[in-house]
């Protein structure tokens, strides 16, 4: 049984059908969220409320037309799953760009456009400054969009890649996993599940960050924003506002890392598996590469910055989990550790977190499999006719998969690469042009460099590398392959 | 029939008197190459030449001695060939450095290693400066040893690594290829007809060179150090020196072209297959990139720079054909052409010429086939049961040999990441540390940025970041994995 309640077949009227109601239920979705934050917004007597209920009924209006064009027959060619899924992301951010524009005077639509998109992607490089001073519904809109990303990716991860076997991902088809199989039977309810889990994990975050002395405000907004790996702040110090309070940096890098775990797999422990999460080989690569990276980073600081090994290491901790993860808050400018922190949090950047969670980025599997596929070679050198086997977890690691993986990582690799090319046209320097292109394509939100580094902003960049990226952060939410298909001539053929 | 004439099988006695009788045969020929020095050193009035007539001494007395304990079987098993080969390069590196120590008042042990590494690996990077002074000697040696570098690769290429398949280079077998088979059935024969395409490029240029205007000995050098794809130069200013003659940059040009494309087919050609290079996929795309970024580059230095499109197409293919050929020379401060040339100068330091010719680096073959698993994981995303059949020139590219090729690409920035990640803990800056790994470990020579720049020079890094720099000239030029899987447990067991 599948996890999506539609059939793949049907006329072309179908699928239009399919597209109209899917798109249009999306939208009455987002004018509900948009009326939530206009009431957010008014009853914390906020100027710009009227800016987010015009968007609403706009996004309403449209939404509604849709679903009354959309017919009864609901049918899709699961070809087709490809083209749905990009136009699902580009009207969400199309329609959630709507209020930014409206509420904040003097915004450019490109500058509404790339703060929608990086929170949308959950990317969370941001063009405002002076947010300690901006409406309050303005930061509660950004990390709504942040915590909507989060189920769009999850939704994306659990029910349509596997589908699709992009990139490996069917690796983690969840119908044959082996937690589905023996304890969740059927995968619409590992769904639901699994949107639990990142509810959960959003409200224990609030909770703990109100509890911890944030205001319920920030509290909540940061929850969201973490749960998400989306990384927007409300402070231009981003995380840092709350320096002088530690423990809050301690509390946001277990959220950060919970939300870039695998999701199903505390879905397991909470069915009595308790050993799901440890047992499994991609949270312990993970954190792994946490704690050594951490460890390095931490008695680098000691050593050569003298700073007391508290500080250090909770700011360590914190900015390597938050990169790592995808989520990008910082809580101070770590570019000014020296270069080896600055070569780390590069190749960090890249990392990502696990499969199946909110986190962006390669995924720490896919680097795992890229190192079998290493030892698989040169185990042929020394024995050219030798059977290699290999498990990842409970699956058996054939060529098809380390195909798919590999042809990710090069197509993943060459995005940034062409990206940091078309950047490097609008004159951006050298490190500004790689990493921007690092950061946009993974989902991460600072980049390195004065300009785009965690102490930097995104809004002196051009307009052309504003847009550049936003389609860098589109491409690496989709996957890259979802969209680049899109672009090939066989895909429309037929 | 197989181009190497030893048989793969024996007792450890038989491995052991191979070893001996290889290495010193291959020290008693570098006795000979020093012994040439000596002459052209004494010749010249330079007081240097009693140096490489100790050296010569010396290694010849290495040499005997193990020749002399070589005995009389000769059996090699298979993988001892990764042990033969790293330690070939090593012996020779120790040897050849002697000179150099000898020669140069004032050198450190560093530094005469780092400069002969750098030589014998084709990779050009240099410590030393004064070379308008230097003895004429040394500039000769370090010409010489480029050279006998080139002759060791093409070696490698034709006979050792494609038996050892490593990296997807029995794509590239001779044994079964087509001009072989057709042509030349015998590979012993190809093997030496392929050395004098090397050496008649080195003669063609040294010719050219001294019609064109440079002295008998710079001509004769620098023909020596484009045939290589070397890089050294005799003058602080590298081949700027010549940038009052632009035909001699014309000429270098050409010659380093002819020396990164694979030389098999200009014996195909010589032997009436006219088209050979024209019809080969690899070219077309090597001569592709390089006309497309030269085209890019000048367009852009006519625009921004104001220059005279002649001056500006001269330097840009230059320095273009000079960078992907991994050569290395530099007519100016190309890293002054702004931020887009940086970036694609950044991609040429990994890209590489043709498989089968001196250039270092990836090779471009291996992009070309990283894309064909690309395309058919786009085409599976589609059509999931349909059979993807892809050829490479004549040869079927199956998944054996993608996964061969994509381990190699993994291993290949794997190893510049790692490199980079170590330079980085020298206090070495983040362009430095990233350009310094990638320019090493692709053989190519000059890095970017003010220090390792192709303005710059090597002297004043810290004596570990050198030594690391030459494990990483070592490793590329041993394709990486050859010295790698003398690291794993499993070449030493049984
Ligand atoms: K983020
Ligand atoms: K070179």
């Amino acid at each position: 049984m599948s996890t999506y309640s539609y059939s793949f077949a049907g006329t072309d009227t179908g699928n239009r059908h399919f597209f109209y109601r899917v798109i249009g239920y999306l939208l009455l979705s987002l004018s509900g969220a948009q009326l939530l934050t206009t009431i957010v917004s008014f009853s914390l007597a906020d100027k710009a409320f009227w800016s987010f209920l015009l968007s609403a009924c706009i996004t309403a209006v449209a939404g509604s037309m849709l679903v009354m064009r959309s017919g009864g027959v609901v049918q899709l060619k699961k070809r087709y799953l490809f083209l749905l899924t990009t136009l699902c992301w580009l009207t969400i951010c199309v329609f959630s760009a709507l209020p930014l524009y409206l509420s904040i005077p003097g915004l450019s639509i490109t500058d509404a456009w790339f703060e929608t998109v990086s929170a949308i992607t959950t990317t969370g490089s941001t063009v405002l400054s002076g947010l300690d001073i901006m409406p309050k519904g303005v930061l509660f809109w950004r990390a709504l969009l942040q915590w909507i990303g989060g189920i769009g990716i999850i939704v994306m991860a659990i029910a349509i890649l596997p589908a699709l076997k992009i990139g490996g991902m069917k690796l983690f088809k969840t119908e044959s996993s082996d937690i589905s199989e023996k304890i969740l039977p059927r995968s619409s309810s590992l769904s639901a599940y699994i949107l639990l889990v990142y509810l959960s994990i959003s409200v224990a975050a609030a909770l703990s960050y109100a509890i911890g002395g944030m205001s319920w405000f920030d509290a909540i907004t940061h929850a969201m924003t973490s749960a998400a790996t989306g990384g927007f702040a409300n402070y231009d110090a981003s995380f840092g506002n709350f320096n002088d309070k530690p423990w809050l940096l301690w509390l946001a890098s277990l959220w950060m890392t919970m939300a870039a775990l695998p999701f199903v797999l505390f879905v397991g422990m909470a069915k009595g598996d308790k050993w799901a999460l440890l047992r499994d080989p991609q949270v312990k690569a993970f954190l792994t590469v946490v704690l050594a990276v951490t460890l390095m980073l931490t008695l680098y600081q000691i050593q050569h910055h003298d700073r007391p090994w508290q500080d250090a290491l909770t700011h360590t901790l914190f900015n390597v989990v938050s990169v790592i993860t995808t989520c990008g808050y910082a809580s101070e400018d770590y570019s000014a550790w020296g270069s080896m922190a600055i070569v780390l949090f590069f190749y960090l950047t890249f990392s990502g977190g696990c499969s199946g969670s909110t986190s962006g980025g390669l995924k720490i599997f896919r680097t795992q499999l890229a190192g079998y596929l290493l030892l698989k070679q040169l185990n042929l050198l020394i024995h050219p006719n030798a059977i290699w086997t290999q498990k990842y977890g409970s699956k058996k690691v054939d060529d098809a998969l380390l195909g798919a993986v590999l042809a990710f990582a090069f197509v993943y690799f060459a995005t940034i690469a062409i990206l940091a090319l078309v950047l490097s046209m609008f004159n951006l320097d050298f490190v500004t042009a790689l990493t921007g292109a690092a950061t946009a394509v993974s989902n991460v939100g600072p980049g390195l460099g004065d300009i785009i580094g965690p102490a930097g902003n995104f809004a002196s960049l051009p307009d052309g590398a504003k847009w550049s990226l936003t389609l860098g952060m589109l491409l690496g939410r989709l996957e890259i392959l979802t969209m680049l298909l899109l672009f090939t001539p066989m895909y429309w053929r037929y």
